[in-house]
């Protein structure tokens, strides 16, 4: 009897019918029965004969399943789930209200980073991607199904998700392209037959982010098209939410993202994306974490199924420093999706520096939130970019976000909020913390550059620590009483921490 | 016959009575006439039996002039008005609704800065003072006519506007002092008794500001006091705006600053400062600008007498950005007076880079507002700020704000508003000038970096140049037309410049 690891895939494989379309011809589902739940899930056509069902186990001890259905014969047998191994902390859950943990209860302060169309470039720049992601700097990407069609990006993908033929590309340029194709002909897919590779080489990223602790964020749905994706019928729409459900729920690390920029999708309505919503709810037994990213109206993030809200601002200047706002708006956790992105491409949105966005991310961590990586430098020998196709860093920003990250671990309870502090500065405090439980506060200065700042601590005595958020350094500036003065370098990007000991 | 020349102070001096209280006890008018104006002014006492009043013609030729009053015998004369030298333009006006004109016309574009106590200052950080105005940098300057209580300014001012004695100042620091006190025993002060010598300060700074071509912004109240003189009563307080305008009002740099932050001065209600509007407008026979700057709530600039809005916000991100919805919704010249100071003290609003104050003055420019400057740079030794006290520059912003101003004068119109752009830059076309009358468009990138910008120009041929707004220069890039593409240095703080030609 075969063993896995409590949150990891257990996945059933058999042969059945090929007569007609096996994709839309037969029923096929299957029910997981352990001590402590019964899961029944839908299965999946894979293409070559073979129907598949997966599942991801949420507690340990033996398990029996049942695979049946009019695709074939009913399939049986049972497997032992054992505890996870070091690295396996279960999917990522809502936890007091604004933040994260895994299930496990680890918590979970999300740093991500974006490269929407990473899992459909060839394997040379697959492979410098994930030697970027070896390097621990996110723990989060977003990424998209279906190929994308925008600047940088008229190649045609390695597979597409159809099985059919697409319209030409040989024409198309950054001077006369169109973003906003409503014309699809030249097209020729066959909405009811997936091509099953396409769908196996977004499980692999899946996969291979798991296996590096990052969180798949999967962009379901989204508007750079010429293919006709964005624009199918609801019928073809349920069919490929359900596909995709049935493929890639049974993954720890799925986020479901309903859409990039959904308020461009212009052929979708709003009922369209609430229909999306109750598949999704109806579909994934695991209940991942569902959110829609906008591109200039924010979708009502207090609708019940939104568990974050997935967010990004038009304003070049104040971003970020919403996030409090957001926050009492919502009351749920707040994730930054696009805050703008280190480069120096054209485009306002992909151009700061790598100290803008780090000081984002900082705003937005000392404020109770979370934010985003993208990069975009031109490269005009290859045309990849990191934003769209992965391959390789060439910023500033992801070694400092992984210092971040290191700084958010040290911190007590499950994240921040912004604190009281005088209106001149960012306090982050632990959220939720009590008070009486010792202190914790984080003093960000953001680009402001003092050159000292005075405290006031009447109580306790407190451990001080300068923080370089640039140079990423903690350095230590002893334990203070009443009121102390610290002396800082007069230079942007400083925080100062103070912890009651 | 004495000879003036247009927009000058004309001044009658008399002896007169010396018993009693002179400031109090007699009445001083004076009246002038010429063949296209009469004006009648407040005469004041200037101590030592002198009986003074001033006046600004406005027009050139014969001038007649009656002192009369209580005072002592009635002088009479006459004198002849000039035109004006060159750099003499007259006062400065609200023109075209968002911006301002000298009187004679030539165009006058803000490029303001603080130094709220140097008219207080020892001789030696006065001359300093001058020394760095020379250099042209500015065009304005704020500065209070009474004494300044604040951190880096304890020490006591070289004079005081009344005749007494001041409250002890020996054992006040950092540490101990009370912004807001409420308490003003230990000081002694006759407030029906003016020091004409403290006046006397004030007009040598008017006039070094004026022969430099620097408005003076007369910052009239203030709330930074251990002395009381923001505590008077209403009769005393109407009392010191009758003399201060009866001695100010000719000079032709003048702007009327009612207050700086009037919402801290919590002895005052808002008939206060209309009443104390009344009187300007009543006096002032040469309608210099009024303005009134806040901390925390806006006055409503809607209010007939304000000429134009003093502007700051407490917000330290979002800030001019907010150029254009003020316009919108007060429809008068915004005019930034303070965007946080280039420095490195510990306080948020003044420890700012050059960088990030030179943006703030070209957002401001672009969207058709005016920004100001100030200094804050901690001097352990002296400590003399710049935004205080003058003395010496020790910032890189000046030099970059005076390339802005010499940019702006090469502006067709009166000065710049937001034009149509992508929704990723700021661009600056002329306010008011007719379309169909030329095409003049300043693209601004603030602290994007890009590395090319496309442009769309169907019509016409355009002049092309690349500013670099920090480096200060401007390179020429060609003539183009149609659709075309400038290629940048993909760094912050650039602009392009389109010129129909």
């Amino acid at each position: 009897m075969s063993t896995i690891e409590r949150w990891s895939v257990f996945e059933i494989s058999a042969p059945g019918k090929t007569e007609g379309n096996p994709f839309t011809d037969y029923t096929v589902t299957a029910t997981f029965v352990g001590n402590s739940e019964k899961v029944t899930v839908d299965g999946f056509y894979d293409g070559d004969g073979v129907y598949k069902a997966r599942f991801m186990p949420s507690f340990d001890g033996e398990y029996r399943y049942t695979m049946s259905g009019s695709f074939g014969d009913t399939v049986e047998g049972s497997f032992t789930v054992v505890p996870p191994s070091a690295g396996n902390h279960g999917p990522v859950r809502v936890a007091n209200q604004y933040h994260f943990v895994y299930e496990d209860t680890t918590p979970y302060y999300s740093v991500g980073t974006t490269c929407y169309a990473w899992a459909h470039q060839p394997e040379e720049t697959h492979q410098k991607t994930l030697a970027e992601l070896d390097k621990g700097y996110f723990n989060k990407m977003r990424f998209c199904v279906f190929p994308k069609h925008y600047i940088h990006n008229f190649r045609n993908p390695e597979t597409f998700p159809y099985v059919g033929t697409p319209v030409d590309n040989s024409g198309l340029n950054e001077e006369t392209f169109s973003m906003f194709v409503t014309d699809f002909s030249g097209n020729d897919w066959d909405f009811t037959r997936f091509n099953p590779e396409h769908f196996r080489r977004i499980e692999r990223c899946i996969v291979e982010l798991m296996e590096r602790g990052i969180e798949a964020d999967i962009i379901v749905m989204h508007p750079y098209d010429r293919w006709g994706f964005s624009a199918m019928t609801p019928e073809q729409d349920d069919f490929y939410w359900k596909y995709v459900i049935a493929r890639f729920a049974a993954y720890r690390n799925v986020w479901w993202s309903l859409a990039n920029e959904y308020d461009l999708l212009f052929n979708k309505k709003l009922a369209d994306w609430e229909r999306y919503a109750r598949i999704i709810c109806e579909k994934d037994p695991y209940n991942h974490l569902r959110g829609i990213h906008q591109c200039m109206a924010f979708y009502d993030h207090s609708r019940p199924w939104i568990t974050h809200c997935s967010l990004q601002r038009q304003d070049l200047y104040r971003h970020v420093e919403y996030t409090d706002d957001y926050r009492t708006r919502w009351g749920k956790p707040i994730v930054w999706d696009e805050i703008s992105y280190e480069g120096n491409i054209d485009m306002g949105w992909g151009n700061i520096s790598g100290q803008e966005l780090v000081r984002r991310f900082w705003e937005a961590a000392m404020r109770g939130g979370y934010a985003g990586h993208g990069e975009t430098f031109v490269d005009s020998e290859n045309d990849i970019l990191w934003w769209s196709h992965g391959g390789e860093l060439h910023g500033e920003s992801p070694a400092r976000i992984r210092f971040l990250h290191e700084i958010m671990t040290q911190t007590p309870g499950l994240g921040l909020r912004r604190g009281q502090g005088s209106f001149d500065e960012t306090v982050g405090v632990p959220d939720g913390f009590p008070a009486a439980g010792g202190g914790y506060e984080i003093h960000y200065y953001g680009f402001g550059r003092p050159s000292f700042r005075d405290f006031r601590k009447p109580e306790g005595e407190w451990k001080v620590e300068i923080i370089d958020t640039w140079d990423m350094t903690i350095t230590d500036a002893g334990v203070h009483s009443g009121k102390f003065r610290v002396e800082l370098p007069g230079k942007e990007y400083m925080a100062v921490r103070l912890v009651r000991v």
